[in-house]
């Protein structure tokens, strides 16, 4: 079951043709998935374990624009790929209309102090929005 | 009364000192007006007067830094200080310990199409806010 | 011949886990991009035709990250799709011992002011930097 | 004498008012700031000694907009208020008109590991853009 993230569109996300700059979309996708995994969560294995999710490839298709004042939903998907490796299926929807905004696809991966790729930690949050 | 208005504190509003990145502070006063102006009616003003606020004059100071994984609470209160102009005193305030993180006072002006600044309009929720 | 631009990482780039902020390399590479087109052309477009690129498609892969004070050079191809999409090829090398640490795939539209797709502008200086 | 600083107005820095977002400027006085102080003395600073320096205070008077395109010339000047204190005036300037964007002045203080004020650390560049 997809996880569900409203973020508004504020004057900070537009640019000047109007619509939210592209490269903020990957914020909101972020904002979304940092509740996914649960801030106390990521803080605890940082300062305990030294251990951090990164972004080792994004990919994401463009559709529409949201404009300020906007309430768009972040439908957010995970699937383990590998012990290593957990990918997010992540939509951008336009809240009032239902319209896809942003179409992406996110792979992390999990690092230890020496950026050396350990296992994804399958916390309880993670597990429960995993297709069985 | 005070605006009451939460921030939680993403990897994105950090920096590798470890604290909120200081300009971000800016976003987050801002991201409150919205809240007490509606952004419905700012698209509004801007959509059919062509009239929006902008920052005139903006001042604060930085006693403590946000961290990953904070709430903090924007706590806003307006006052209008001529009919051309509207000061925002603003806290920033971390809602685990209600220790004061940014104090600031952000002045306002109303401005149409021509950016020639106009009288500030008493929206409803303006006015609630403000003291008798 | 690949366009070359260069980026200097400032704290605002960086986030708490040292290194830059996944989403600011989109940054990166739209500035070089906006370098490539010329900014005085992409305004004398907007302004005189609304017309402006957009991204359509995003794919970038994370290799390593930049830290507060490196050079990062933005490498950038384009190549002409179809008359209707332009595709840059675009890498972040750090300046200092020349590892790759993003390398991205941007695909473009062109639109109008109805966010109808036009064919894209061979600039001098777009044309200039494509393969024959 | 000022220190001269030229920052590029892109895309990623406009909202949908057709001007810089009002927080971006922070972002620019710090990126002069951080060429004043030099990046590699920063860095060294940090890693050796544990020692940054923090904004205390800022006070920001914008009174005109940049837009795409232009190049704005952030002037910087530093004085020496205490042992503990380094104070910036800064303007930004639009290259091309010569005309005054933004007026500010910018406190800051010099922390360790601590967050403990230290004495600002007088390097030779710092001091060499200081009057005497």
């Amino acid at each position: 079951m997809a996880h569900l993230f409203e973020v508004q569109i504020y004057y900070e996300d537009t640019d000047f043709s109007g619509v939210v700059y592209h490269a903020n979309y990957l914020r909101f996708f972020e904002r979304a998935r940092e509740h996914v995994l649960g801030a106390g969560e990521l803080v605890r294995m940082w300062r305990e374990e030294q251990k951090g999710f990164v972004v080792y490839k994004a990919t994401q298709q463009f559709k529409e624009g949201a404009v300020f004042g906007d309430i768009v939903e972040i439908h957010s998907v995970a699937r383990l790929e590998s012990e290593y490796r957990v990918v997010f299926d992540q939509k951008a929807i336009r809240k009032s209309d239902g319209r896809l905004l942003v179409d992406a696809s996110i792979e992390m991966v999990c690092i230890d102090g020496q950026r050396t790729p350990v296992r994804v930690p399958l916390t309880e949050k993670l597990r429960a929005m995993m297709a069985p």
